[in-house]
């Protein structure tokens, strides 16, 4: 097991310097290297950090042998094939979301970090965060009960992206977080509607409904034109309720003791009787920790113990195919679109490893990099 | 002109009581006969207004020849028999939220109320809430500039209805105030997604994306089964935007300067540049007198001037087809659904006469009940 | 034990509707007169309550044989002659806030009400409020640990009184909440502060801290001029600390385990080490019924049981005494004044009788109007 | 006028870092040696700063001719030897508040930094936010009208500084802000009370009542023991009331168009009638540059231009000396303390120089470093 991974980062532009940072910051693990097409970039990495490499030659990074492994922010469009010539240089891979422009690449470069045995991730940051990690325990331990509805909110006056609308911008971070939560449940159709408003622009608007196959439904709404920022899920169970407000610096998660009773009506044999529970409100210390050094973390832990990384490339899948059925169905305004056609057996899809295993509590996590 | 309207109220369930508390408490109206097929509700009127002459006989009301006008605060299913019965007597109506269960019956009171020149009014609440009426006046004069979307959220933890789903229930309310706001744009076609979880119950959480002829796009979320109250509705125009929230005492509508400049990108010919534009916050004042007592005064106008009312009959038309079309969406998960084959002209659907017309300002409405 | 105990009210001002309300819609009392200088209060009351008998002459329920109880709402100047005259006249007595308008008055009745052994209760109306309740109850259980502080703030754009200033028209609930919460603690000492901004007015914004014993120290906050409405009260303890915001309607009551850990520190014995501590946040579900129904129960069962009420007149005497003494400070600019000269052994202020009487679970409460 | 003023900072604990960073980042200043008597701070400055001089002797600073600027981030004990050092060895200083231990010490370098023709500035960075400077604008244009009343809560889970109290901690903000808003008014005295909860430990909870020549009074709440952060401040007026959350990210002043009007009452001469007057709120888009930039380059401004800073030693000691009563007043729970024993005609204290100047508007100031 190498103690030191040395890493390379291609892109310095609005993520980039993040990764670097936490990069640098996290035992185990060394930038060495950082490329970026624009040589504007490449001061600003040399004054931060005089030891590292600059280059505008992604080539140097690739051809580079103390690099053990890349880490790609780069625009979604040149993810395929960055990660793709990282991985015939030998090198473990981590992508920034959304994972690739299509699923088929996904699959392409699952398939063949796999065949090389190398680690291949993909930069779903909220799933490392204190508050999703305590939401998915609450739901792996049954404190919801049964699912009805994933909903989330997250809108504000944002930054239009010129090569990718707004589900891809701003939902793929939803559907990763839900795709974390409620596994190993998953959506079996997409309806999507949108609206673009600038001439010449992309969606900046848009709503999506996800039907399961039970009576689950989950719904996104995502705005780059709103005068507030909110952002928040609710998670109704049969159990509990969950409200997450990653707004909130204090009370990020809540659990409302709230919900329905059906029982028969014996007055009227033919009609159920509804009885409504309000009871206390619980809101669960969450771990603050900076959820990129949790990833960071989890990435180097990986590639030293050769494990599959929480948001793996068939994470990175399941996400690129609901963005793609739902980019399909927002142009026929909210027409269903099946997402069980591109499911394959051998990506592991319907079965994903990690799902019943009840995670450790959180001071064991901060601990262990290790977080699943 | 009759100087005192008297009333008959069918139904004294659960919005019966405030409507006769209103038609008692403003001039120029007094009820003087309510009915309930309950017997159990009836001791509650005398109590209050022992005055007031109680029966379980609706046709009592209908006989009665001082009754001038009868206020229907029944089930929907009810609706059509009983304001088809009252137009036939010869009485002015008025008539709970949602009008009908069919644009179908719709049609037809519309036609039998103008071919017997009695007013039909459709009981809209929240139109005559001084926050709405804020809202239209901004619209109207081109504060928010070009409307690019509405979207609107009523959530909670709320009475299943037995009869009807939570679109019927709770998004007839958005869809009413949308229908007034916006006007004269109307929709063109609806994609609606939605899920039950009792077994044997409707549809407890629903979402509706409304299309319009342009690039303005509506979406609507309800829910019966959340665990924190929620309501709030966001407008975003070219040139400002809006948030109302009821829920919110004293800042219920707020303005924000806020939104984007496209501009040609002089550098880079073929991409625009895009600007964000963040200015201050303006929250009016808005008039706070009880929405159903402005309503109430606005009924007995209408019958003494012989006009027709904002909430005419039409505008119950315009909400209830775009119920039944989201419900036919719903059905075929978010398949979308055209509006425009149930326009008729000489159902006035496409210019509502008021539409053009500038509101009075608040202070005006104050001393007039007229309040277009 | 006599069934129903006839209530005779005086005053039909701004609370006395409220009273006649609740003492006419609980199990064992009736209302049967009500009085009112004002002739023109009392046609309200007639067609609200065709039962009751309407007289602006106070004599009148003073000598009717029929009346049990008397029930004054009338200006505070007033509390002492009207009280005074109706335990003369054999009538259990149920007194507005605040008792008295001095602490020598409140102390003639406490001996008057004992010598004829009436019932003599003060309307402290948020002590009978589920929210506090509940706080009594964590408190007495020893859940928040030893109290260092209570801090409350209750401000808005308020009707200015003619006739007392600020502290005794809003200290006076903070006050009666803490007398009760943290019962059997007693201040020995106010310093007031406070300020007048009307000619020919009196203080509209006023501040006062309350010191004891020990190192628990208590401070409020109460102003009529204030641009928002703003109720919290904070508590802080050794081992969690309680948020309680009146205005908030789901989350009343929120306990947070937070606070700090003081340890000797090893490496430098003559310095302390602390530590922080941040865990979870809980909202019990408190019981929403009205405060006045739950108070008026309590009434007449102490009446039927011959017992003393929770906020009997000792305990608006705690509060009176301090309402005196914060007076007192607030002309001296902060001057602090000790309570501890006017306490007297036979008054029982040292010890109330329900110190250490572990309450009532709340659900035990709602089966019973015996709240201790 | 020389272009580059080189620094050197005394201090790199805690506030140390961010003085460094901006007097970095900004334009006419460079630092160029850094102090701290603990080594093992010095690594970290040089791995961010490789150019700059490090060592933990103070005196190789004070020694370098090069250095233009003293910036001292050190405890307050410490303050006036060290910048007393640094006025001796002719360099202009910038201290961290509270400006100095005593007010006497005050005195003694603003005397020196004069005879010296030195700027001598005061850290009191909330007066360089754009918030602050919005509110002090509205002030001066009486938009607010006659102030009645400044009332600040700054409180959290705080860390326990082992030197100062509560007020010398948290109120030093408060006393800061309000000195520049309420300018040319002055506090005459002040009422303080609070408590210790810590064995061994200084108050940490306290609250200050400071008079006024006139009906305004002011009152800050400080706590380093509460559950929940809070900070705002309301402001009073006659014509407008204003809130200000520090910690609300974009509507941070809001100002109301609410309050009272007083009017003779025509029909009872001998009373005054009051209406209540509730209009729109109203919330300015405020500059969101960090506070420690506009405030470096406003002191190097001062130096280039031999002028005097706003937050100049004279407003240090104006806070100071309200810190030094205060203190004293807590002693003895309340007993107000003069606070004009102190002034001085030749400290200017009574008429601060920039009292009447209109403050330019806040898109001038960012295009100049001068703002007042």
């Amino acid at each position: 097991m190498k103690d030191i991974i040395q890493v390379g980062v291609i892109g310095y532009g609005y993520w980039g310097p993040n990764l670097v940072r936490n990069f640098m910051g996290v035992a185990g693990a060394k930038v060495i290297a950082v490329s970026d097409l624009n040589p504007e970039s490449l001061p600003k990495v040399q004054s931060r950090y005089p030891s590292v490499q600059v280059t505008t030659r992604t080539q140097d990074l690739l051809e580079n042998p103390q690099i053990d492994a890349i880490v790609i922010a780069t625009p979604v469009s040149t993810h395929f094939d960055l990660a793709w010539a990282a991985l015939q240089a030998g090198k473990h891979v981590f992508v920034e979301k959304p994972f690739t422009a299509t699923a088929e690449q996904a699959i392409q470069l699952i398939k063949e970090a796999a065949r090389r045995n190398l680690v291949l991730m993909v930069d779903h940051t909220f799933i490392y965060t204190g508050a999703v990690r305590k939401i998915r325990e609450l739901v792996t331990q049954n404190d919801l009960g049964e699912i009805y509805y994933y909903d989330s909110v997250r809108i504000n006056l944002g930054l239009f992206q010129p090569d990718v609308n707004v589900i891809w911008d701003l939902a793929v971070h939803d559907l990763a977080i839900m795709d974390y939560v409620l596994s190993p449940l998953q959506p079996i159709a997409v309806s999507a509607t949108g609206m673009k408003h600038i001439s010449g622009g992309l969606e900046d608007i848009a709503y999506l409904t996800l039907f399961f196959n039970n009576n689950l439904i989950a719904h996104l709404h995502v705005n780059w034109l709103a005068p507030v920022k909110i952002r928040y899920t609710l998670l109704g169970g049969s159990k509990r309720m969950l409200v997450y407000n990653d707004l909130e610096p204090s009370e990020t998660v809540k659990v409302y003791d709230k919900g329905i009773t059906v029982t028969a009506n014996s007055e009227q044999m033919y009609r159920m009787r509804i009885d409504y529970r309000a009871g206390d409100m619980w809101s669960p210390q969450v771990d603050r920790t900076e959820a990129l050094q949790t990833e960071a973390l989890h990435f180097i832990y990986c590639i030293q113990n050769n494990e599959s990384p929480i948001t793996d490339g068939k994470a990175g899948l399941r996400v690129v195919r609901i963005l793609e059925a739902a980019t399909q169905s927002l142009f026929s305004q909210g027409n269903p679109i099946e997402l069980t056609s591109i499911r394959e057996p051998e990506m592991g899809l319907d079965s994903p490893k990690y799902a019943y295993k009840k995670p450790q509590v959180v001071s064991e996590v901060a601990a262990s990099p290790k977080i699943r």
